[in-house]
This record gives structure tokens, C-alpha cells and sequence, in this order.
């Protein structure tokens, strides 16, 4: 069964609403689709891709309803990632304690600045990106958070998916190429600082 | 003229494609669009909105249009910032220092926790929230960035923009409502975060 993408972002909606309820312990579909704006065929639509979660008539538990939303989101487990590139988005990723909430670890750093490799930060010790293949292969390493700059970025990209990487969080801002069965996320900071920008500047440009 | 909203992250597109150029002095909307995937009318029209930058028949000169388009987006100019809440990510961006070279600077950082007001962070004394309508009028801040936990998120955004701030990246997980002329960008790392995971963990679900 094809489960359409845009329903993975609208259950983390689900799933956080459901998190900022206090004192509900059922919810029928219509009251949390008052709560999150979508309707209430929709999410029982979502809901289904994944199996049975409510009672006809009656609505969902609460509880219930968060346990299997996180375990369908994957948020119940620990996922150990490695980060590329400790310039100062790298290094201010490694410090940011944010990810640990959504069970991701950063375990692993690597660049290609000797003058960095074997430092240690943040009591991680910096490898080689050299080592890279081998460090994903006889670790678990789930996840590669990619802050390279733009021009090594797709080499970076290409390295990480050859050694298996399957889930990829890229802050370069390149629109990178990746074989099929590999999920990447694109986050480019500056082109959504630039919009920002281009809005304050507006009324100079006319 | 009204410019569509989908136009300014081409932009930013077509200057990130000129900038990685390199003995490149004259170039064709052709070229262009062989470089950025738009297609050559698309970007003829982008460019259009702004004004005539090439010579027809010729194409563009790229140092001319680099500049243009930098003042355009307006990363020409520098922008002073506040950062409301000093927590994990907040601190994270206030060691950031990225956003320099896209014209932003944290001048103002603020929190409603007593154990950080007034202490000093990368050169910064944090202040009370209390404090932020005064601070913003008395001072030229241009832009507001959000890292506060969700259930603060929409009181600190009212207050921005009662304040006059006219953008605001927020990376507070809600969708947060701005009066019209308040240009508002959300950067949701969890809700990103979860596709990643699911994407991981998508096996175990079927």
C-alpha cells in the first residue's frame, strides 16, 4: 500500500496536538481536526494507512492514540547519526541538545580539515571523512546530517549513500541527486533567509 | 506589479548558480537555465519583475546581475536581529555564525527566565522579555527570530508584531497567525525530523 507523503507531516501535526491536550482521554476525529485545521475524513484516512486506532462512535484514546503516532514516526527509538562537516553550522548542530528529544544522537563527526581531525567537541572526536565508510559499516548509523559546504556537498552526498546511508538531513544548499530508497531532507537556510530579506527590502525594489 | 511569492527562491537560485561561476563574464538565459533545471521564459520573466538586466540577443553580464540580484534580496545590507528565547536552540543560533554572511546580526537576545536575564552569551546580555516592545522601537531591529518553547510561541509573535517587527523566522513548532504585512517563515526541525525517522523506521510499520 502507497502511503502519500504529505500524510507523514500531517500525523506529526496529529501527534503533536495530541501531546498539548491535558486532561482528554478520548478525542473523536472532528475535535482534533478542530484542533489541527485539517478535516475529519482526512485524518481518519491517514489513520487507516496504518491500521485500526479508534472505536466507531466513540473517538480514540488519547494515550493510546500518541503511543502508536510515535511509533509510527519513529520517535520511540534511538537513532544514531553522523554528522559531516564541523565548520559553524556543524558545530553548532553537534552543541544544539534539541535532537535528543526526537531520538536523534549524534555519535559520529567527520570533516576533512586536518587541523580539525582527532579534536574533540562536544566529547565527540572528530574523524577523517576518509574513514567514513568504514565507520558506517561496522557501526549502526541510521542517519548523516550533511553540513559541507556547497561545493562538496554532492561528493559528501554520493560517499554517504554508497556506504549505506539511508536518511539524509542536507543543510548545503545544493538540490542534491540521490538513488531511489534514500530519503533526503533539504533544509537551505540561507535561501529561507533570503526570502525574509527580499520581503524587508520590498518597498526599495519598486 | 504584483511578483509572485514562488519567484524569490528562483532568485535565489539563479544568484547561487552565478556566484559558483568561475570565468564565466557574460551568460545566457540558455545557459542559465541549463544550470538551475527553470526553464529560460521562466527565468527571462523573474528577472523581468526587477527590471532589464541583460542585453537582448547577448544575455547578462554575470558580475552586473550578481550584484543586482544580491541587492534585490536584499543581502546587500545588513540587518540587525533579536533572538527570543536562549534555550538549547536559541544558543545554538547565537553561536551561528552562518548568518553573517547573509547580511543578519544577533544584536538582542531576550528570555522570561530569571537564572538568564543579564547574563552575557557570545558577546550578548540577554534581557527580559519585559523589555522587548521598548527595545525594538528604540533601537532599528528588522527581524525577530523565534526559538521559544510551542505554548509561548503565539504571545512572543503578538508581541513582535505589536512591536512593529516586520519578519520573523520562527522555529517554534506551531503555525503562528501574523496580521497582513508581516512576512513570517517557519522552520519546524521536529515536524522535519519525523519524516526522516518514519522514513527509517517505514518497514517496521507494514
Amino acid at each position: 500500500m502507497k502511503i502519500p507523503s504529505l500524510s507523514i507531516p500531517r500525523i506529526s501535526l496529529y501527534y503533536r496536538e495530541l501531546l498539548s491536550l491535558k486532561d482528554t482521554s478520548v478525542i473523536s476525529s472532528q475535535e482534533l481536526a478542530r484542533l489541527t485545521e485539517c478535516s475529519a475524513a482526512q485524518i481518519r484516512k491517514d489513520l487507516a494507512y496504518f491500521g485500526q486506532f479508534g472505536t466507531p462512535g466513540r473517538g480514540y484514546s488519547v494515550k493510546f492514540l500518541k503511543e502508536e503516532l510515535r511509533r509510527i514516526l519513529g520517535i520511540d527509538k534511538n537513532w544514531d547519526v553522523a554528522l559531516i562537516g564541523v565548520g559553524d553550522l556543524g558545530s553548532a548542530l553537534l552543541a544544539y541538545k534539541g535532537f535528543k528529544s526526537q531520538g536523534f544522537k549524534i555519535k559520529y563527526a567527520f570533516d576533512n580539515d586536518k587541523k580539525k581531525i582527532e579534536k574533540v567537541k562536544e566529547g565527540i572526536k572528530i574523524k577523517d571523512i576518509g574513514e567514513l565508510k568504514k565507520a558506517v559499516k561496522s557501526n549502526k548509523i541510521s542517519m548523516a546530517i550533511v553540513a559541507v559546504p556547497q561545493p562538496a556537498a554532492q561528493e559528501v552526498i554520493d560517499k554517504l549513500v554508497s556506504s549505506g546511508i539511508k536518511a539524509i538531513l542536507n543543510f548545503a544548499p545544493i538540490r542534491p541527486k540521490v538513488s531511489k530508497g534514500v530519503e533526503i531532507l533539504n533544509i537551505d537556510l540561507s535561501m529561507e533567509l533570503e526570502r525574509l530579506t527580499y520581503f524587508l527590502n520590498k518597498d526599495t525594489n519598486q
